[in-house]
């Protein structure tokens, strides 16, 4: 299969990275970030979080971030929505995008979610009705795809299942994440070809975390098994919940570095890029987890 | 090409490792971090340089610590000997099998040592003829395989010429490395695929450096083009010369936690591997580079 000649990066930072940070921050320096990313020329933002701020706070303000960001025309600005109340408010907030949430393993969807896989998936039905409704677009996350804090093991079948359902259900594109980053290039390969039965390779995209070193040879792999949309984060901000101390989401500069090198078009000026990371480093006081902005910065 | 089933992993930490740390460690030190490295189950250790000790002071002692490490049968314990008088002291010093070192850049071959490509291999003769009279193997390595810090791209077919020759000589295998780190998956694999018409892929080697985050998936590049023998260092010890603060040699831990995601057997037990880092990070008072070791260590 030849590679792909372009590459969507979904840009998760502002997001996934900062709800995982230790400490929240301004909506200002939020609203920087985001804008930053744009100018970068990165065609999909996961801007905020539509939860509780009393389990989240570092997603407090993301209405007001929606409200202040400066939107580019063509660029996608997406919200996780865990439910049906963070749908109306994501709503409320202008949200085109949203984003559901579910777990390939039992285990992490008991503990993280509180409910079993098939009721979390039948929690979303409202959701995506009413985002039909409203002409909201739904993108799904599967977590734990290449393994699971407590079940270990994770079949890529179950994987399947669980995209499939997703999928089915009218997300548009399914994100298989590989949450504790302990898969490898043969897995992520594999996974991707039995998922690849039941949604369309063209439907899914790969989160990789780099906690085991594994993420950029995975994004490889999963190039090679045609897949061409990846989520990454700013300065791999997020870090690690399983383990402290560990990186977590891959370094969005990294990725493109390596796009870059093969040749596949992302439409992002890495300059641009690691300004962004600069920025948002210095507004949380925390080095770069990306090893293309280490390197260049130390030259 | 199908994946190799075995790979042998040369552990570089103890020479390339330590000779570019800031700070040179004791002998007693150098000789337990080699024994932890036999032990854990390491085929093919560079133990020392015999180079002057004004030049490379963390160097200084390598005739005392091969004295005093414990050898294994079977395993290869090996030192880079940078010229004849080098050599000699190896040789004094009763090892087996040494290492030399030339430039695939004409531009870092006179930087760094001080002479032009074809000079360097010409210095080469006379530790090879001496080398072959004791029944001393050599091992060739060629540095800037995928990008010079002077000259910026190096064509393949430059470390085609320069390999070749290194292996007409008499090297048994050739290790090709990027020494800056720059490299990504494609050009590594297009670098191997043009070598490989002047040496035999069993004749080579690969030796990556984490400095933009692609090691590991310019490894698992290498695997599908049919290379089964990496460098790598233990903890990631070494960093960059070319970028203070940035990541050097690939962490041995890092490029283990691969193969054996893989299937591909190493006969290398990650747990005592993980324990031989953790000790010498001790030593030199700085954390691991390894990501494995940090996401083990954190949990």
């Amino acid at each position: 299969m030849p590679l792909p000649t372009h590459v969507r990066i979904v840009e998760v930072g502002p997001r996934d990275g900062l709800q995982n940070e230790a400490q929240p921050i301004s909506v200002t320096d939020k609203v920087q970030l985001v804008d930053a990313l744009t100018a970068a020329g990165l065609g999909y933002i996961e801007v905020g979080s539509f939860v509780s701020p009393k389990w989240v706070p570092q997603m407090a303000g993301s209405a007001e971030v929606f409200a202040q960001i400066q939107r580019k025309p063509g660029v996608v600005y997406g919200a996780l929505a865990p439910n049906l109340r963070g749908f109306e408010d994501a709503l409320a907030a202008g949200v085109k995008e949203v984003a559901v949430f579910a777990a390939a393993s039992e285990a992490f969807s008991r503990r993280n979610i509180n409910c079993s896989i098939s009721e979390s998936l039948e929690r979303f039905g409202p959701i995506m009705d009413a985002a039909r409704q409203h002409g909201v677009t739904v993108r799904g996350y599967v977590s734990c795809v290449l393994g699971c804090p407590y079940e270990g093991h994770v079949a890529p079948e179950q994987v399947a299942l669980v995209a499939r359902e997703l999928y089915a259900m009218g997300c548009y594109e399914v994100s298989l994440g590989d949450t504790i980053g302990t898969g490898t290039a043969g897995a992520t390969r594999k996974m991707f070809e039995v998922v690849s039965k039941e949604v369309p390779r063209e439907k899914l995209a790969g989160h990789f975390h780099d906690t085991y070193g594994q993420a950029v040879a995975n994004i490889y792999a999963s190039l090679l098994e045609g897949i061409s949309v990846f989520d990454s984060s700013i300065a791999g901000l997020g870090g690690c919940p399983y383990a402290k101390g560990a990186s977590g989401n891959v370094a969005t500069e990294d990725v493109v570095y390596l796009l870059n090198g093969l040749g596949i078009d992302t439409g992002i000026d890495l300059d641009a890029l690691m300004l962004a990371g600069q920025q948002i480093c210095t507004v949380l006081g925390r080095p770069t987890g990306s090893r293309v902005a280490k390197a260049r910065s130390a030259q």
